[in-house]
């Protein structure tokens, strides 16, 4: 059984290598692969802390993704032979004023109440945990189970171990259009130089992303040709991420994610083991693709406050790019018709969701018929739960 | 007449050219020409408001060069078919509360002392040129005579207009040695590949801003053979600067540059005519050549606080460079030994005082014997006001 795989973001790479090693044949289709949304994250894996009021659906697919991704970074790393840049590290949560550290309490008892590990720690522990703390914070939480990947190492891993599968293709090409023909959908892609190709296939998952999805039948720069009557409203919102080196004499973190609150604003530091600190990130609906000089100060002025000895780091990075959106926060994850498959709208969760993004294609299709033995775990999704992302819902 | 200029920052390639239109030989080395402080300076061409408190002696230099700028200007767009962004556009000086008008009032009075033009005009009168101007400002004066220039066009600009005379070569090449000989001084030059070269000439005019200047004999990066008893203190000091473009729908400002005291710290806000904003500057002496994370967060929120529409733009690059400092804040500008003039140290007026060092050069050199009919202007300097700039004062 061949899938078509269009949109190389880390949800496609993921579909497409699950897909692989459980035995299908597989052709991932982007032009660019891992320069979307995928090259802004920063990759926290925190079915804990992004858990937020009226997104507990999504819990059928954080906690069972935040469970499989120690096995997964690690099944992409033996087949790739490249780091993921996975890592168990928990994460802080920090409260700058009182008001902050009440919002904060009621969210983490919401996420007790739904069985999330979360507890509260006073600012004098946190700063034992991580001494870089400003020394006036209002509160204190740790979710010690929450981790973090490496958005574009994993996604190079990926492409790697894709690579190194003999049924995988790849085509560094644009997807245009599925056609419905009698034998199946057929992808069409133009190349950079305007050079045609038709990809057959048996499935195909449409994995694009913020990636415009055309009307149906219109020209354009969109994917035309699927269902007409089919909504599928992705919009993109924008976040600025900074990217941050410390000087030869600046003091480093101790490695837990930090996660704050300041003045009812979110903002993130998430310090990898190189030195190397993501700060992030703002959520914009303007439609400016470009970096937000707000967003920038913004984000500045939150992290400083949370962890002064950053003044002293180097700028060294500033990246803005769109997460793909949903009127519910819920992504748009199953079948669409006859040999399409939607696998979108991840919003904040891509790369937590990666994985079970992954795990819900493969239940949705017919077992491949070549896999006599397929080295894919079993799947970690139950499927009934898959209904609260039927991509039908908005239509 | 020959003369090897070191160094293709704006000081070097301004003297490069003067002495190329005053009928000289020249020969201009430089690796990487206009990448250094010239490549972030955001060009401003303001004697008035960038005289400070004991930098009197600066005012021989400073504002005979504003004077000349118009001209110099349009000489060298003639030249070289290209234009360098130079603007008459005054200067708005606002204070951000009442501590910082008390200072700027007082500097003010200093600069009317000196001859210089700068009145009081009050925040609703500077709003009238300037509606983008925060409506909350403690004070705001003009400086109508100043104006500005795009150092990165002008820079282009002068390499045309060098490239398209006839008696100019440039070299590409890294400087490592100034050698006396019984004819006159040799520049030795390695290129990237490691070729060796050898530049005789007449003299040499060291313009290498923060360019190191290594021990007399010493091996190393720096340039050597200068007299082993002269003390050239150039530091470099540190400044991040900021380019801004506007979004679709952001409104632009109406052209005045606008520098402003906030809490007792400086900011500049450069609008070019094409939309793109220069935010700037620190002066950081911390020895870190990276864009700073502190030095990013005060500009973006101080000129924020000046210019609220700011935000709605798009921050396109950070820059840092070293701009070429002395102890007493003045060039080192003079004849250092038979054949060896030095032209650095420029601190933050190496754009203003580009055609100033250019006419001190040419002042300092005997006439060029081909020289029939220069083209160039007579001089505009006085040389015995070149006394307090003798690069021999620290020795």
């Amino acid at each position: 059984m061949h899938c078509a795989v269009i949109g190389a973001g880390i949800i496609g790479l993921s579909i497409g290598w699950e897909l692989a090693r459980s035995g299908y044949q597989v052709t991932v289709i982007d032009p660019a692969p891992a320069t979307g949304a995928t090259h802004a994250a920063a990759g926290m894996l925190a079915a804990v802390t992004e858990f937020h009021y009226q997104e507990r659906e999504l819990l059928h697919l954080s906690v069972p993704a935040a469970a499989a991704w120690p096995q997964w970074a690690q099944a992409v790393e033996t087949a790739s032979g490249r780091s993921t840049g996975f890592e168990a590290c928990g994460t802080l949560v920090v409260a700058a004023d009182a008001a902050d550290r009440a919002d904060l309490s009621v969210l983490a008892e919401a996420q007790r109440a739904v069985g999330l590990g979360i507890g509260e720690l006073g600012t004098a522990a946190a700063r034992e945990i991580e001494p870089l703390l400003a020394p006036r914070l209002a509160g204190a939480f740790h979710a010690p189970a929450d981790a973090r990947t490496d958005p574009r190492r994993t996604a190079e891993a990926l492409v790697a171990a894709l690579e190194s599968e003999p049924g995988v293709a790849f085509y560094r090409q644009r997807a245009t259009a599925v056609v419905q023909g009698e034998r199946g959908p057929t992808v069409q892609t133009v190349s950079a130089d305007g050079e045609l190709a038709e990809i057959e296939a048996d499935e195909v998952i449409v994995a694009t992303g913020t990636g415009r999805i055309g009307e149906h039948g219109a020209p354009g720069e969109g994917l035309t040709g699927l269902p007409a009557i089919l909504r599928l409203p992705v919009r993109p919102v924008f976040g600025d991420v900074l990217r941050l080196r410390p000087t030869a004499t600046a003091p480093r973190p101790a490695g837990s994610t930090v996660r704050a609150l300041v003045s009812g604003q979110r903002v993130y530091i998430l310090p990898r083991r190189d030195g190397e600190v993501i700060v992030g990130a703002t959520e914009r609906e303007d439609d400016q693709a470009g970096v937000s000089v707000e967003g920038v100060h913004r984000l500045l002025r939150d992290a400083l406050r949370v962890m002064p000895a950053l003044a002293h780091y180097e700028l060294v990075e500033l990246t803005a790019r769109a997460r793909p959106s949903t009127p519910d926060h819920l992504p748009l994850l199953g079948r669409i018709g006859p040999g399409l498959i939607a696998a979108t709208g991840f919003h904040r969760h891509g790369v937590l969701l990666s994985v079970a993004a992954a795990a819900a294609v493969r239940t949705l299709l017919a077992p491949a018929p070549e896999a006599t033995a397929p080295r894919s775990p079993p799947t970690i999704l139950d499927p009934t739960h898959l209904a609260s992302f039927d991509p039908w819902r908005f239509s």
